[in-house]
């Protein structure tokens, strides 16, 4: 029996649009962050148009109806995750873009993946640098809606770095269009910066302008081992200081094992920490750069170095890294980390994620985008086991504690969501908690946008 | 006879730093908008630090007294003009600056210039690359407040890409703190980006913790005259299409003479239009890359064209670039515009311009930051000929208005300030004046952060 307002919901727009079967409500529940809390949403609204978006909120607001805006899925703090009596608002099938090569600029809706808006920016020799790993199962408006980073962000920003301007439908339903294709605009307040990274919580993000670059030059790839991880920060700040690497990620020795248990690929399973770097300079230039990285890689006491100019070779390495935290699931059930700390203090911080897992007995794979700061502790525990489950927990909020305490940030890239969402006072402060909330409030006073998440 | 509640805050402050000699008042009054309009303040605070900035705030809440927050004044929009019965609250005596060179990172007082932050981190053999032409006159503050831009922004980005977190002084006097030196941070809203350029209206910024780039590789420079208009926007659209230029600046027939008047460096007096272009890519590619650009403006039918790799000399037809302003001014009045369009736009732009200046009988001298969309058409009166000042006046609405109608903006990098306020809902909509006003009211309820700019 479908609830009356849902009803009306469908009268509005098409049984095809707003899916009610609980079957297929089922796979819309959680991100991939598989948030156990999850409610159970009224109804799926796949959009196909802002005008579908605009008439779901201002159903919403009507009936005072929750909605959950939702990408692709990928998300990894439960900011997707669907709440009971709502409605899960996908973006899926809103997928149109359309590249300006002259203005190297795009107009892209929410749907269409981040591997997606790269493939169309690259038929014009053109790229949309942010590459986070889920690159080919994330959304743009995902991307947006968290200020998704990557592994290129290093060198070439993140998410908010690319983004010109936005269409946005607001809680009542108006649509506003802040900012557009120009590459400088000082007009009033900076709206459209606000709503990047805003998870859902301000606005639905129904169209994105994105700014482009030329196409990257062709990379070189440096592979280094340590036997010891202070070997491996060392290592990291010497390169920083020298130089802007366009990729410059770790592996512990936990990770390195998992990605080479799942592709077998030869990586050096004694290692206690892998680094991948990359430059990308035009030239020559490109040599002297991978030189640098290199002996810096050696002179903190590498193991092995390998440096490679071959774009595939390269690119093997960049996707092991990448392919970790799938890996790393398969060994067991995940609590994903996302902390960030100014990088002087990462050995400090990894050092202390050790201490933490032996304290708490629960296995943390570290991964890091390494040359911003940000990594990616992956605590490890049995499902099945509830004693552990509860140490995993705690070493979670141990870990953020830690991050908060060394000048860092809870999230450096996946967002705050509903999963992290507790410690976001222990790092910001009431005050910048309650200025948040006044924003909130007067964009969404009735509370509909997401709640839950962030606040 | 001193306000009694002057009196107050001279109590909680100190006579040196709340000024009320009108001759000293009379100097803050305006900026270097010159606004006719401009009110006379109670006072003016010199505050020493962020305890007496929030002092101030604290106070101003209480007694209901506008203030303005002034940098140093070279605002081009009216944003720091002084309101009948406020203050004026000047940073410019918190002048602090840290360096760190391993973070790659600033923190500093919003007093201190631009051109003394670009030493301060030369030093350290970093580079702060935002670069108003203003730089050795305009505050960092000031350059946050407005999101300035400049000449490298083209390829380097603006002020926005640069602040990592601010310190920030609310209406009613709470300190905030948000964001800091992590290269990534997603927890919360992004509040640090929503103050950036919110000229004064949203709080007082009273820190800056600014990312720093590695120093700049030498640059070589192009320089090409044009005898047509049209050939040199021609030139701009071939050399953005096929590469990232450092620099790509633009000046017209009124601005050149005017430069060479006042420097005699020998610039081409006849010529309708010169380019500055730059390329500092490292190595030969630099090389290549004045080459393709020389060889798009010999294409597009240059006059002269003209390529050095000595900085002095790159140098040289830069400053005279930056001088246009200035140098303008010698010959009357200036109401200075900042509108920008999309990049094959600019065409158009300059043109109507053109027709604006014949109809209405005023000079309109045209420089421009090419590479980005972003010109500053500059309209001379005579101050004495009323008649001509109305004509200018009406010049300097119609300008915004074909900026709008070309889908550009009415201010690329200057701000709203009062001296374009009237047209700020032609651009954005009511829909986002409603939404703007909305955050300001969350913000500041009262009205008292500069009244009168931007809404
Ligand atoms: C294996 C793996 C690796 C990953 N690696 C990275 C990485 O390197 N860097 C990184 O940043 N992230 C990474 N992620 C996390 C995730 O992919 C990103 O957060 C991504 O941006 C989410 O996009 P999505 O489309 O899946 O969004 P969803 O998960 O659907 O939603 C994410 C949040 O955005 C909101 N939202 C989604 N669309 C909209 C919209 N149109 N309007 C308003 N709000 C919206 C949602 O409400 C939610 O709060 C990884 C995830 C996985 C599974
Ligand atoms: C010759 C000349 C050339 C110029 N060229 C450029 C250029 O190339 N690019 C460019 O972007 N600009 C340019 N400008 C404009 C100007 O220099 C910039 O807008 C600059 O950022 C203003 O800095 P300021 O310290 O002088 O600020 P002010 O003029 O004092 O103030 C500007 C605005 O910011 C607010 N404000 C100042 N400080 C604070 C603070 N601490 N907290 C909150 N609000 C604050 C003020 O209320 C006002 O609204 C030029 C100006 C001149 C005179």
């Amino acid at each position: 029996m479908t609830d009356t307002r849902v009803q009306d919901l469908i009268g509005l727009l098409d049984e095809k649009v707003v899916v009610t079967d609980p079957d297929i409500l089922a796979g819309y529940r959680q991100d991939w962050a598989r948030d156990p809390d999850a409610g159970t949403p009224l109804a799926v609204v796949r959009a196909r148009s802002t005008d579908d978006v605009a008439a779901v909120m201002r159903w919403a607001t009507t009936h005072s109806v929750p909605v959950v805006p939702r990408g692709a899925g990928s998300g990894l703090s439960g900011g997707a995750t669907a709440v009971d009596g709502g409605i899960v608002l996908s973006t899926e099938n809103m997928r149109a873009i359309t590249v300006d090569p002259v203005t190297r600029t795009a107009v892209v809706q929410p749907g269409l993946l981040n591997a997606e808006v790269k493939a169309a920016a690259a038929e014009h020799g053109l790229w949309y640098p942010p590459d986070p790993s889920s690159f080919e199962m994330c959304s743009i408006g995902g991307n947006a809606a968290t200020n998704a980073g990557g592994l290129c962000c290093v060198k070439y920003g993140v998410t908010t770095d690319y983004i010109l301007g936005l269409e946005v439908v607001l809680a009542d339903g108006v649509v506003v269009r802040l900012g557009g294709a120009r590459l400088k605009d000082s007009a009033g307040l900076s709206l459209t910066k606000l709503f990047v990274g805003s998870e859902g919580v301000l606005g639905v993000i129904t169209e994105v302008t994105l700014r482009l670059i030329p196409a990257q030059p062709p990379a070189s790839t440096v592979v280094a081992t340590f036997a010891e991880l202070s070997d491996a920060t060392d290592a990291i700040l010497a390169i920083t200081r020298s130089l802007r690497p366009a990729m410059l990620e770790f592996m512990d020795r936990t990770s390195v094992n998992a990605v080479e248990d799942a592709m077998n690929m030869g990586l050096d399973r004694d290692a206690a920490a892998m680094l991948v770097a990359r430059s990308d300079s035009p030239g020559a230039h490109r040599t002297e750069e991978t030189g640098i990285m290199a002996t810096a890689c050696t002179e903190a006491g590498a193991a092995e170095v390998f440096v490679t100019d071959d774009p595939d070779e390269g690119e093997a390495f960049a996707a092991a890294r990448r392919f970790a935290i799938p890996a790393v699931e398969r060994t067991g059930s995940l609590l994903l980390e996302d902390v960030g700390v100014p990088l002087p203090a990462l050995a400090d911080l990894v050092q202390g994620i050790e201490k933490i897992a032996d304290a708490r007995q629960v296995t943390v794979a570290v991964i890091a985008h390494a040359g911003d700061g940000n990594t990616h502790p992956l605590i490890v525990f049995d499902p099945e086991d509830r004693d552990m489950e509860e140490r995993a927990h705690q070493a979670f909020g141990e870990i953020m504690t830690l991050a908060i305490s060394l000048g860092g940030t809870i999230t450096g890239e996946h967002g705050v969501g509903r999963l992290k969402k507790a410690w976001l006072p222990d790092q910001v402060g009431d005050d910048v908690m309650e200025l948040t909330r006044r924003i909130k409030n007067a964009l969404d006073p009735a509370g509909i946008l997401n709640p839950g998440a962030v606040l």
